[in-house]
């Protein structure tokens, strides 16, 4: 976890990606590799054992690996050269059959894979948090008027349990394709050179399926070198994920503004303003959903590869792919973090709707009023009360009242509690417990 | 379809989105609305013939529909003025049921939604044309060997049948997913003003049941005015559908080069040049594949929309997802064209792989001498014998067996067939006919 | 202007887009190309006459042209050869000298780099509307105390007038970027089939100049068909324009918060809510800024462009090249708007900062402390009267006051005015005039 | 220099973007701070002395830093406190004047702008390597002629300087846009709490212009903190720059296909094949052109920050910046080296114009035969030629010459040599010259 990249990591997913687990994943597919071919009768057992003996991420000098990448244009080659040299030294026969019948690719993507199966339960263990956290929130608050806000402006009024099941809702679908995305993506890359295994003869298949059940991954139908649409699926709903709980942070920290202080993350400090309390954790957030759609276009604009092996659109990928999950997981934690610590302000909610002077129930009367007096009257009428409800400072209500009086329509008792936020909020509470149980689907 | 953007889509996917049919779909929810909220009993029966009859497409200028758009931040705005002035000309009364209960989203989502259902069946029909014009292509040339390239280089050979079943396999993938979020996006969106129903108090959900069904769309579990997930996963499919479709166009564009000349589309003309024959239609599927990432960004960048109807975000989505629907749908129309048509130059396949003067060959030589002179003697013998092909034009057959004789080194009858394309496939075949059946998946 | 687009363009930009502008264009190139080859002696004076005599805008079927541009890939192929059998309708023998020696390329990109000059006088006005507007905003606005806000919490006080002068900076530093890669792109594109005008024999750069001169161009040093960094500057300037269009945007929609009332924009209504008023001006700005930058990806990710005429990449730039002015424009008229009409409320701002009870100048009392008693005696009284002013709901200068005589610590004279916004504006008003005086630089 | 991001970076700028760097960068930023404040009389000269004196890399812990900035949302806050701690231990008073009247972003964005200046003579220098190579280049190969390729379809010839020379320009071009651009950065940024230097009282603008020196930045004419535009303005550049190198990459890869083999980079070698060479130097530059634009796009849409600092947008920026820098200068070493050891085949391509059977010039016969016999009659004629030389595998010229005779034309002399490449180059050179003059402009 870099400085530079402090905010845009977590420290599992940092790690995942981190060299030496880099390094140790390629190495696990080596060993793999010979077991399978030793099992298959395609290289000696002694050549898997004296393999599986030397790979060990001590004897690799990472930075070493990554200057050479720059030649050959893949870390593979530099890291298969060193390897061999490991069991030389070792066993020099065996050397032979180290990488038998792979090539630089199969290593490569099969690596990202595995540290995509990595990052996974991390994934999983914070989803379940976060989504934990979004139910109790709506449930705690299923009754909890607010402000319904629609191009930043008051509206309506809704519950802070709808609006919590609503982002709920959201992540536990785009969730749901995110982590069915990771499983179709867990499958081996293994083609030899061009994705025939000719090199392994007759042998080619079922060494493909050891290998598979070594790295308990499934065995796709085909090596898929040079279409990267499994890895294109797992980025892009990335992407959607991200956008859902970029949604749930822009809210919280329009929420937590000092002016409509509703609700309040616990935030970080600052390095000048004693009284300050930040939205950090929506920061990093919001980062990630500002992020992850640019890297999201590179991945997607980099899938028309040429022929066996892409030039430079292969290349492209890693560091990618690496960027999107990590900051999707630095996002999931921070949003997991803020809403489980989440500080409501319910008494504030129904204050902001009052102070808007009961303005935003004017659709109400819109409905109640013009069946009787059609629209254009009551258009009229309400846009009078509601300037006077401006100019007088009085609640619309009341200038409602006053209004339709000189008019001479009678208010029906309809509209007595017309200011109340419990007699608008329709169906709410049905559609925020269908929201919860959408998970279920 | 205009010229500046006459490569950007295709006719029926223009007319998709074309004014006429936009306004023709906005009358439709209305109507469909009034039909709804009459027979749940909120409305009169005969305010929803009324409007019914008064909806009609040659009653509205889009012209000044669209000028007025820009004042109102959305088109729904001066369209449902208009609307009611047309009612109102009728029917006055009637004129006050219009668009009862609902806001300008509801009708602008929904009108997406069906715009979307529109283009699905075209999408369908193209892209059944296309998977089994390449299903045919792979089948026709399952033993059409030809050279494997990677990184552009040349490689050892595959068949032509295994890389049209590539081809085949990820579309096949990327069209089902696509299609599937097609689907689930086929939702209602219907909640009034903050998606709470109010304006038609208890029997908002009936007539949210009534719409859909009215519509022929699905109901979801409740409105998702600020949850753009499931556009943006139509979004994010048609980006991996789109990657798949330019992979294939990239291909065909490289064999149709003049010094490759295996495989050409039927292709367009040039306006100063009369020799040329230029890949017009993968041209296309290009531009759309780079086209495309960039609306997925834009598409995900905007997907944290604030509180229940966001500024800004909400309003860069129409064109977006207009743009990547006919995007995806001129690059799905122009490769089902190109494959249909799609010439095959069998012979010069052949001719290629033997131009390399079989150094191609030179990892099935390491495979079978490495175990048994070494991989370090194997790599100088085969190093020596490429630069041997090389300085005096011959076969790198001829020159191994000069090499190796030289050597000592006796070269096992298992390389007698060295240059033998059809010796070097591996599990080409078996992997072509898995690939063929991925959509049975 | 498509109901679908019509918040992405203005009628102007749509106007120089349209299918009329594109083809009038067009036509206007091919006459002063037989215009110049005329002068140039390379055609029949009596050619050029025929071609421009026939080259008129009534002649064409658009429809057609772009339904044909489909098979050849541009729609300059089937535009010319209307062209040709316009001409030889009526002078058969110079219809053989139409689009003499020049290439589609020649004809598209010009088209587009006259579409771009029609474009820069449009935004040039407006853009000198816009920075009228907040020059004067600033200084009306100059001693206007209002928060400053940082990450959407209350902050030290700035002025308005300061926040409008660096509005005012922004957009005319990054204006001025703009402009300059506007003109900068002003240059003829004429290169004849690859770039090196051979079919005009020696007379080729002859005619270029003619021919720019006659287009009102730029001739530069070469054709420039497969080096496209003069369009992407001009798509990369509009993308940091149109940030900096958004940023002011951006704070206009969260100074118009009902909760915080600060400045507002005339703004647009809503279908059913008769008390709303939404920042529709702001909206239209905010959506140009998440669309421009997935536009500008696109244009960059095709610059790298095959040989002397790429292959789908040169395909995709039009129709965004189109789109990305058509919505900097859309989001210019609408920041000049809103900022000309900009209704702004001094006494709300004054009052905002007074209601964080001076919490936003503990900075400024720590600043005068710490020196005296050092930095973490400062920070744990300072903190103790934050606690205690919002407990007992008091000012942050009463509580500090009452916290530091309790622990004997007398405050300085310096902080008798904490409160005031005016003695804690530190350099505001300099910078203000520095950065009004930033477009003459 | 990570094994994921290997290609993503060279050694020289991983080590700008470095954890050490960094710190070593923010610690310059407050020893020059605090040095400025002591010259102005705001801080003791002491306590500037001592702060220097523990602003050393040594004593810090980067890891703890990194960790503790997802708590505070920046790195800033944790970075401050343990140099107070630090400068504590050693003189607690001058742990006071830490930092003093500064806030987080001014370390942060400063520190950005200092790397960028620590990136720019790095760029410079091989910027300048390239470019001279292409001149050379250029020259030396002023009369090789070569197919044209549009399309990546065979046209009228070029020259492969004229090839060289339109790189040459494109990089020079933008490279001078990009170094424009980094300069503009080169500011300061400083200004406290909310941009007003509120907190150093009158003499804020004293201490800015002292830090200015100190660090040798220009001073800006105020703060720029929610202003990013000089920022995006160095990514856009980098964006179109990378885009013209990928360019470069294109036409490489290209040429060095096997079937063509026109010029090849020295290139990397396979960890499986014996016989491959690829064109690693192309892919890393291909890949970074694939990369930047969507990091381009994220910067830009992260321009609309929120008020006086924004949340999450902000955030995104670091490692946005520092991929795209690393990216492009990654691009740029490599195809210093690319170009500067590029393996041209002069022989090779005079033959593959041959190839074409002459084909390509049946332009040129279009030029000198339309006048004399009309456009008709001779693309009649041409065609037909063409189709002779197809079927009988002759030249276009004796095709033609058939062809002509058998139509009982005859064709002139200016035809007497029609396959000769020189013979049809046009203005070829003197664009060429043009074109390497174009960096003195």
């Amino acid at each position: 976890m870099r400085l530079v990249d402090s905010l845009a990591t977590t420290e599992p997913l940092a790690e995942v990606f981190s060299d030496e687990a880099v390094l140790a994943t390629m190495l696990r597919f080596e060993i793999a590799l010979a077991r399978a071919e030793s099992r298959a009768g395609v290289i000696p057992a002694g050549a898997a054992d004296a393999i599986a003996h030397a790979a060990v991420v001590e004897g690799f000098d990472t930075m070493s690996i990554a200057h050479a990448a720059r030649e050959s244009g893949t870390v593979v080659i530099p890291f298969v050269e060193a390897l061999i040299a490991q069991v030389a030294q070792q066993d020099p026969r065996a050397s032979t059959f180290v990488h038998w019948g792979a090539t630089s690719q199969d290593v490569a993507d099969t690596t990202l894979i595995l540290c995509l199966s990595r990052a996974l339960p991390i994934f999983e263990s914070d989803h379940g948090r976060l989504t934990s956290a979004l139910r109790r929130l709506s449930d705690r608050h299923a009754t909890t008027v607010m402000l319904g806000r629609t191009l930043l402006q008051p509206a309506p009024p809704i519950t802070f349990g709808l609006k919590a099941a609503g982002w709920f809702a959201a992540v536990s679908r785009t969730g749901r394709q995110m982590f069915d995305a990771f499983r179709r993506a867990r499958v081996l890359q293994f083609g030899g050179a061009t994705g025939t295994l000719a090199a392994l003869g007759e042998r080619g298949l079922t060494v493909a399926t050891e290998l598979a059940r070594e790295l308990e991954l499934a065995e796709p139908p085909a090596p898929w070198h040079s279409h990267r649409d499994r890895l294109a699926s797992v980025v892009t709903a990335c992407g959607v994920y991200c956008g859902a709980l970029g949604k749930i942070a822009r809210d919280v920290t329009l929420l937590m503004q000092h002016e409509v202080a509703e609700a309040a993350e616990p935030g970080g400090g600052s390095s000048t303003m004693p009284h300050k309390k930040n939205p950090a954790g929506c920061g990093i957030a919001l980062a990630s959903a500002l992020r992850v759609p640019g890297l999201v276009a590179t991945f997607l604009s980099a899938m028309p590869q040429e022929h066996e092996r892409g030039v430079g659109a292969w290349t492209a990928e890693a560091s990618t792919l690496a960027s999107v999950v990590q900051a999707t997981g630095a996002a999931l934690v921070s949003m997991a973090d803020v809403i489980g610590a989440l500080h409501v302000d319910a008494d504030r909610m129904r204050a902001n709707i009052a102070a808007t002077r009961d303005t935003v129930f004017a659709e109400r009367a819109m409905m109640v009023l013009s069946p009787h007096i059609g629209r254009e009257s009551t258009r009229r009428m309400i846009a009078d009360a509601l300037d006077a409800a401006r100019r007088d400072n009085q609640s619309f209500a009341s200038a409602l009242a006053a209004t339709a009086g000189a008019a001479g329509v009678h208010l029906s008792s309809e509209l007595s509690n017309l200011a109340s936020p419990e007699a608008y909020l329709g169906s709410a509470d049905t559609l925020r417990r269908r929201l919860l149980n959408e998970d279920a689907e």
